[in-house]
């Protein structure tokens, strides 16, 4: 669906630049660090990127479209490679074996990501935008573990944990893009994690507080 | 801070009524039930709960804190019990115990858990202030682990996956209620993903479809 859209824009834009894109989104994160994201107006993006108004409105709904651009992408992808990946694997190893492949789509967006990072933290706004994209994905990966046969609870479980450890491994990845890649930064997170919880006994949990403690 | 606050109001309301705003929350979750959370007002609350405005702004700031009283105090107590947890306990153990020993807080909320669940999984408004709350306690989690020695990026991993596993357990609690306690719940949920994570080899994992794995 996605793929016919993309192409009908193309086809349909004879001037259509590559760079004006990146442009675009250069400016705009550095206007957006300069001045605060709720201060810069569209017409200072274009401005500073020697760039129509029509121009951004080719690639971008509003300011707030430059940070998010691609991620509205994101659930429908990787549920579809959780769904395609081998059917012998456990539910756990399906997901990251989507979540290292999907990674390598991303490759491209590393010399945007800090900057991003910068931007959202620094806005409430921005931060719940991005939270109700994580929760999309999230969804969106539930769903295909069910398909995949994994129980409605334990889905959506796993589904928070994997991105979880995608955004850990993002955020690695973002704050030293050279020293290994994405899909590594997975594989390490994942194996972190199934450390520290390896290492807990969980019926020698102490007790709840109070009363709980008597049905639990 | 908050028990001052607490403290203080009750000095202050000599006609305070333990039962007054159990029976607000009632009728405010059977109107949210029977009408859509957006198109319920305060008025028609207090009315069906036989009780006036100034009762209703005793207990509550507007009609969404109805569903969210309380919660504002989920971050500093958990955070606390990670904090207080056995020093000797490895950041994963101290996490898993804090959320055992906080759930034995909330036995009393079970009977409006489920209706509270409906409501909000019917409004994005409302799933976005849940999507807030739960950001502020995972936030909270993970200053905590920090304050115990745990590196940044691995305290916010598993304050990530603390709360995704107690999110589990309330949900599984609220789901069927009667079966087991909370605290058997987050054991059950932690233990069944140390068992996922556990079975996965992660250096064996695919590596991914493009340059990326040339990184990785």
């Amino acid at each position: 669906m996605t793929q016919w859209v993309i192409t009908v824009m193309l086809v349909a834009m004879p001037r259509w630049d590559p760079r004006a894109e990146d442009r675009l989104r250069e400016a705009a994160l550095e206007l957006f660090l300069e001045h605060g994201y709720e201060n810069v107006t569209v017409a200072q993006i274009t401005e500073r990127a020697g760039l129509t108004r029509r121009s951004f409105s080719r690639y971008f709904t509003d300011k707030r479209d430059v940070l998010f651009t691609g991620s509205e992408r994101l659930p429908a992808v990787l549920a579809r490679s959780v769904r395609d990946a081998d059917s012998t694997l456990a539910p756990f190893e399906a997901l990251l074996t989507a979540l290292v492949d999907v990674a390598g789509m991303l490759a491209d967006q590393a010399p945007f990501t800090a900057q991003r990072r910068a931007v959202v933290r620094a806005s409430p706004e921005l931060q719940e935008r991005a939270r109700t994209k994580f929760a999309a994905v999230t969804d969106a990966v539930a769903d295909a573990l069910r398909d995949r046969g994994t129980a409605e609870s334990e889905a959506s479980l796993l589904a928070q944990v994997g991105v979880a450890i995608f955004r850990t491994a993002f955020e690695r990845w973002t704050d030293q893009p050279d020293d290994v890649g994405l899909p590594a930064r997975i594989r390490e997170a994942g194996a972190e994690l199934a450390a520290s919880l390896g290492a807990v006994e969980f019926a020698a949990l102490p007790p709840a507080r109070d009363a709980m403690a008597a049905h639990g």
